[in-house]
């Protein structure tokens, strides 16, 4: 396609050089930062992710800490999940809703301790989200992005790899779990996490001047196992049926409509942005629901950079919101966020550009 | 440098298509949209807008909509610039500050009737901000991104293009007004204004569909005054001591260190944001202060993409925060933003990735 210019818009990661020294051939910006998108080999990288170990520069998933003795709270009102519960070094993948219950972040949320806690984002604003509300509520907490970059270490190998650099015991670790520690003078935090279904860990280096220096080191430490570069899969995550929000999401969509209704508790606060807009959906019903499609033929299309109107009978019902062709299942297969009243097993039409694709809708996951 | 992967988070501008016919080289994403920086011959394009006119694909500056009773009330709360004095189809720069004083864009507003709004923003979220504050205080107001997408003509020949288009009543609008036009069906406000020094207007397209059919009536009404494409022009804006935001300010910048204060009213009511804060540096003086920076040497440098440390004496004291060679000083230029100590006239250090290259500080603008 195009050159992305050199400006001081677009961050480079901790992990640039590295990605650069192992051949990365292309970027996207998120969170006002580039990251990787392919070394060369697109389904070499997938089915490294399947069947070995690959390392991921994730940089671009940001850490927005709020600190101070309202953290908790703030933590609480931004999302209708429960946190009460959640204790230090443990890590919830959590929704942050708007005012009218519409989605507009879905990060990892990591309590560090009582009054300090990250949010590891998507491709969205959350640091102005948080000190607005904040500000408006009178809340004391300091709100900011911190010097911490995830590296991701993903594939049935990972476990493998890991336990080489940190030690048996991470096999023992929880998901979305975490631990402080320390590698050759290298600071970070450990989760069991990332955005896959093969399984795995996130490294959150908390020293931006080290991103070559861990990357050498996973990479030594995974030569054993066939370690090799990647970046978040999206034949990977379609197939498992994960979210990518700002993809998968428009201006209007509530977590009901795209299978988030698990990490919804309406009996939280009343104080809570959203919950009351989303009590109200519950009540009513949502209006779309998120299904898996499968397209009729068999030769591999592009992945969409747009959403495709999908038509039954004539009727415009939802759209496409993402469309890769699946090595394992050998089909081109995708989300489809439609009308309720269309259900798993019909049969739909998917306008690409002027033409017409016929397609099934199955629920999801697809694998 | 890299490409950029085709993705539905960085999307197309209505002259997109247009802007590849004309021979777009470069993007960079603003507002997750690609905006084109440059047509192959980037001196060219300097000396058009300075002599002649060139069209620009500016549509990345989204226009964040405030529609409703209480739209002006949110306006005037988003702002502490008064805009008691301002009526339907005027135009205003201002600045958006957070509760802290932090400039966080710097739009036009754009007042299209007392409950109708349109804010025409820099590189970030304001749809975020602007719906936490309307929904933390009770406000009725829609906040959405409009289907807007400016297209700019800019240069001292832009009157008589924009003439030859709409008549020679163009010639009267005052800079920052607008008004309602419509050519060959395609609806759009017409503006004087523009992010350059040299003249101009800008067209707000408002119907995507219709991109290139405006590129393409611009494009000919300019044929005989030597029109061609270009973007907003860095060597242009250096030299006229245009601020960029998210470029030239960081996430402690408030508009009185970067020549904003005339913007800044400080007896708007208590209620606006940031008033509190800038209220406060204003009576005990702001801590920097933005000057001009003429690097010794005379061969060509490349454009910056991070800030360089400026250091006096041993002493860092600041930030170089872009940098350009100069087409009409013939020197490489660029922002300093400094402590208040550090004065017009003064020698400086700015530390490039190790080396040292000696300047003088310097007042805005350079021309």
């Amino acid at each position: 396609m195009f050159e992305i210019s050199p400006s001081i818009r677009v961050r480079r990661s901790p992990f640039f050089e590295a990605t650069v020294a192992a051949g990365v051939k292309g970027f996207i910006p998120y969170n006002q930062m580039l990251m990787p998108v392919g070394y060369g080999d697109p389904e070499a990288e997938y089915w490294r992710l399947i069947n070995d170990v690959a390392q991921w520069d994730v940089a671009v998933e940001r850490q927005i800490e709020l600190s101070g003795p309202d953290a908790g709270k703030l933590a609480q009102i931004l999302t209708p999940r429960d946190l009460t519960k959640c204790v230090a070094d443990q890590g919830k993948y959590i929704a942050l809703c708007n005012h009218r219950g519409t989605i507009i972040n879905d990060p990892i949320l990591l309590k560090l301790d009582e009054d300090r806690f990250w949010l590891s984002i998507a491709d969205s604003n959350v640091l102005f989200w948080a000190r607005a509300i904040t500000a408006e509520r009178g809340l004391d907490v300091e709100a900011f992005e911190a010097d911490v970059s995830p590296l991701a270490v993903q594939g049935p190998k990972a476990n493998d790899v890991i336990a080489a650099i940190f030690g048996d015991w991470v096999r023992d670790l929880k998901f979305f779990w975490f631990k402080k520690v320390e590698i050759e003078g290298i600071p970070l935090m450990l989760a069991r996490s990332g955005w896959s279904k093969q399984g795995g860990f996130e490294l959150y280096l908390m020293d931006g001047t080290k991103g070559t220096a861990l990357w050498d080191i996973v990479r030594e430490a995974g030569q054993p196992f066939g370690i090799g570069p990647g970046n978040p899969n999206l034949c990977e995550r379609v197939e498992s049926g994960l979210l990518s929000w700002g993809s998968d999401t428009d201006d209007d969509t509530n977590p009901y409509e795209i299978g988030l209704g698990k990490y919804i508790d309406l009996d939280v606060a009343d104080d809570v942005v959203g919950v009351s807009a989303l009590r109200d959906v519950n009540a009513n019903g949502a209006k779309r629901h998120q299904l898996g499609l499968v397209l009729d033929g068999d030769s591999p299309m592009k992945p969409h950079i747009v959403w495709y109107d999908i038509v039954v009978d004539g009727r415009k019902v939802g759209h496409m919101t993402n469309g890769v062709w699946s090595h394992r299942k050998k089909r081109n297969i995708g989300f489809a966020l439609v009308s309720r009243d269309i259900a798993s097993g019909d049969r739909v039409e998917v306008r690409k550009n002027g033409a017409v694709v016929n397609g099934t809708l199955c629920d999801l996951p697809f694998l």
